[in-house]
């Protein structure tokens, strides 16, 4: 029978963490949930089902221990502005299509998994992801605007119009609204530190405080459902509620697998899988990092693969692993994946019996809790760091920011992946060339720039920073011919290759080229500090047979001392 | 007043080269440029114009001494295929947009000169050149298959589709332009290889050889052109010909600048400007590195800009400098561009006096021309040395040239070019990381799989051998711990830099995990042989404050030594 790894070996010690664990994340997911279905614009019972069957689906085939599956703020965004450019406002299509969605998400995490293409999300640059997510927590937290507020803003628009449009609207404001969702906003941000304090300081228990103290989105919840209810502020103030939530676990279902749909999806699906096993991966390996348990990339595809597809034929819409409810998940005291089996059953319990009591629960208190959870992902330290460390890494991440903030998600992640990727081949493609010497007597040679080095008037020594590729191929040949013309003295050249890891049929041709050039003015080429893999390619070619092997030296030194006798 | 840099030293004994070269040169640029006008799908009078005053612009600006510029195959090539796409069909609407496109291709090159952008083309790796143009040479050749066998196929299929249309069409071709189109092939074919040794053994002087053996366009031209009027078969058995063109030299015309056109025209123009620029600067770097003359990337630009803006506003189409008519001004002995000035003379001279003798010339026999002028541009060679050297440069040129063929010239490069960079950052995404131990009692290390190498149980150390970039800051995280993992009895850890030039944001970050990860695990992290520009970014960084300088070694063997004795 299949067991997961995590299940054979289950020790009785873990159960009282999981425990724990799971009722908090619990507490945490149920009004999160149901905000993020409001983010993609997605009736709050279908976040709800999405909390239920990935997350066993997750604790069967994923590989962390702790992370927490379930809808997530980026994974929603997405998912909504996806509905919207389909242009499709019919609620019965959004969610019918948000299931279909969610397949494709799962079946594209699979495939990935068996090309073995889980590697390609290293083409994210830290500063990318960093602008990308800092963004869309901007974008995510002024699509609640509306809610906190009672405006009436159309969702899609691009972040700055969106925030025009707060702007210019905010005098129209509901008021009772208002003061729900800015009581909610602090209510939330007093249960974080401010509370803490304060039970610490009156000697709670440690799991006490942590408890009540993630308990701030089911109080704003309790409080602010209970206010409407009590003081009718939804008939006679439109404050703006969830109503009724249909009874029940959610039944299995075949989503919609029409092929004209598909196609049309399948672009937004792969984006939204790459970014959602991207987080997935981020968080976990973090998390891991720091109990000096594995990740295994393969496994986490099939697991975030593996839930998406339950949530779709669940009733459900994509999942990730989110940030937020995993550290609360890890802080609480998560030992194993039961965790979240136990979230999952609170979730199910909920959906049985809990769903009249949020009928009058305010959409301005859950805007409050997304605005919430997302302030945290704004990075500016990030920012900061590549700025002064590497000011081309801060231009891609100022770059994705701007795009994402100014277009949309999908174009910010696609500049910054373009703009890191062509940032780092012009770099490589003029490459760092030093002109070494002596250091006194010793075997070392260094930069004459940086160092007081001997060098030899006949015999000059380069050594190549970077590999030989197309794109600097040019860059070398003008060096080095340009080094011959200025320093007529010179007989032989030394090309350090200790910095070389490839040379490629372009860069093959550039040395034959060089060779060619030098011999013509009386120049011998020598290569020295051949890396083994690189020779073994030379061997062969035309270019070593040209060169003659014996212009081969292992290290700088012996080529230094054999041609400083050759004269 | 300006004079060119070659006008102002100009040598008496460099005249005659030059006049013999320009007189040759023109003798095959008049039938070539007319074949490629139709090429281009234009009056030949437009490919005529493109050959006078952009010769003398270049002339003036360029830094090539001997490149030949005017019409070319594949600019004519993409030029044709950009007005197809463009669904023009009406002959003047044609021409005045030829013209439009070649106004905007020499402002490009020239916006490329002033915001230095001509390295830009270092990212077509040779490969990609190499499917590209033998794929265009074969389109080429294949679209004058009607000409040749008097067919009617349509213009602008993809390669392979006009090939099922030339041979499904075969048994339709009209018998008297298949004999013309043949007997001019082989007409063109007997003036290469076998006229010369012909000449050469009954003791022609070596000019007259040159001559006459360049010469093999006109002749086919005048015989052709001789016979079709003699035995009146353009009417008698349709054999189409090139008809009225109207006397006398260009005007100096305003091409068309509406804005809708050049918006829609812009990004075929990039692409052209930047094909011309390649195809130009590969040519003129490979004669003047023959004659160790320089080649000064920016001139170019320049010249060819002022070529094209000549072309535009003299009723001329897009030019570049030639591979085939180089070669013949380089062999032929020009010394300086006098030689251009020269043929542009002469060939303004046929525009005056000589269009009406062309009247009757067979577009089978230009047909000839240009299947004879590409076929050598067919390059196997290129992908036979790719495949042994480098499988991945070899599968990029096959996806460029099965691009070119299967969908068009702008697909095949663009897909070259993502091509290329990708499989390079796949390659360096895993780079190589060695063990390497002391050879004997030397201060040398090498690999430990490669080399007899001494090793200490306690002390790792590891060279990675490529940057440390986003792409594989991952690789290098999993691969320390791995070792880490496997090799319990580890104290010590030194990392050899030799062959890291850059270290981005995400690289840092990664050694500042990897040094984090490490301590929690009691082992100590080392770096060695560092480079100069490495070590200025990485001081004051986190990462090194928490190494701590002292860990910092210049060589692997000093980091040894001090590590060894600290047991």
């Amino acid at each position: 029978m299949f067991l997961p790894e995590w299940l054979k070996h289950y020790q009785k010690e873990q159960l009282n963490g999981d425990l724990i664990a799971g009722i908090i994340v619990a507490v945490v997911l149920v009004p999160q949930s149901m905000a993020y279905g409001l983010l993609a614009g997605l009736p709050p019972e279908v976040a709800l089902y999405s909390s239920v069957l990935p997350l066993l689906l997750y604790a069967a085939f994923g590989s962390s221990r702790t992370l927490a599956v379930g809808p997530v703020g980026l994974m929603s965004l997405m998912t909504g502005a996806t509905l919207i450019e389909m242009d499709i406002s019919n609620v019965n299509d959004m969610v019918s299509t948000a299931h279909t969605l969610a397949l494709l998400i799962g079946i594209i995490l699979l495939l990935m998994r068996v090309a073995r293409l889980g590697s390609i999300i290293n083409f994210l640059s830290h500063p990318v992801i960093s602008g990308f997510v800092s963004a869309s927590a901007i974008i995510i937290a002024l699509s609640q605007m509306k809610h906190i507020f009672g405006l009436d803003i159309p969702r899609g628009l691009p972040a700055y119009e969106t925030f025009y449009q707060v702007a210019s609207q905010i005098p129209q404001s509901n008021l009772t609204t208002t003061v729900i969702g800015i009581s909610s906003l602090v209510l939330l941000w007093a249960f974080k530190a401010p509370l803490v304090k304060l039970l610490t300081s009156i000697s709670f228990s440690e799991s006490a405080i942590q408890f009540i103290s993630k308990s701030g989105p089911l109080a704003a919840v309790v409080i602010s459902t209970f206010g409407v209810y009590y003081l009718a502020l939804d008939t006679q103030h439109q404050v703006s509620i969830i109503g009724n939530i249909p009874p029940g676990l959610p039944g299995i279902i075949l989503p919609n697998l029409e092929l004209s749909l598909i196609r049309e999806l399948l672009p937004y699906a792969i984006l939204i899988a790459l970014i959602g096993y991207l987080e997935s991966v981020s968080i976990a390996k973090s998390m891991a990092s720091q109990k000096r348990q594995k990740i295994d990339s393969n496994k986490e595809l099939v697991g975030l693969g593996a839930a998406n597809i339950a949530s779709a034929i669940s009733g459900g819409y994509p999942v990730a692993g989110g940030f937020g409810r995993s550290m609360v998940n890890f802080t609480a005291g998560a030992n194993s994946p039961l965790a979240s089996v136990i979230t999952a059953c609170l979730v199910a319990l909920t959906l049985l019996v809990l769903t009249p009591l949020f009928f009058f629960l305010p959409k301005a208190a859950l805007g409050a809790i997304i605005v919430l959870a997302v302030l945290p992902l704004i990075d500016a330290h990030t920012l900061k760091h590549a700025w002064t460390y590497d000011r081309t890494d801060a231009f891609s991440l100022l770059v994705t920011f701007f795009t994402v903030l100014i277009i949309d998600v999908e174009s910010g992640i696609i500049a910054g992946v373009i703009m890191s990727i062509a940032l780092y081949l012009y770099r490589s493609s003029q490459p760092h060339i030093a002109i070494v010497g002596q250091v006194g007597d010793t075997e070392h040679y260094r930069n004459i720039d940086r160092h007081e080095v001997n060098v030899d008037q006949k015999v000059l020594a380069m050594r190549v920073d970077e590999n030989l590729y197309f794109a600097n191929t040019n860059f070398l040949e003008d060096t080095v011919m340009r080094l011959v013309a200025d320093n007529k003295a010179i007989n032989h050249i030394v090309l350090i290759c200790s910095s070389i890891s490839v040379i490629d049929t372009s860069g093959l041709e550039s040395l034959d080229d060089i060779l060619y050039r030098l011999n013509k003015v009386d120049v011998k080429l020598h290569l020295a500090e051949i890396k083994g893999p690189v020779m073994d390619k030379l061997r062969g070619t035309d270019f070593l047979n040209n060169l003659g092997e014996e212009n081969v030296f292992m290290s700088t030194h012996q080529a230094m001392q054999a041609l400083k006798s050759d004269h």
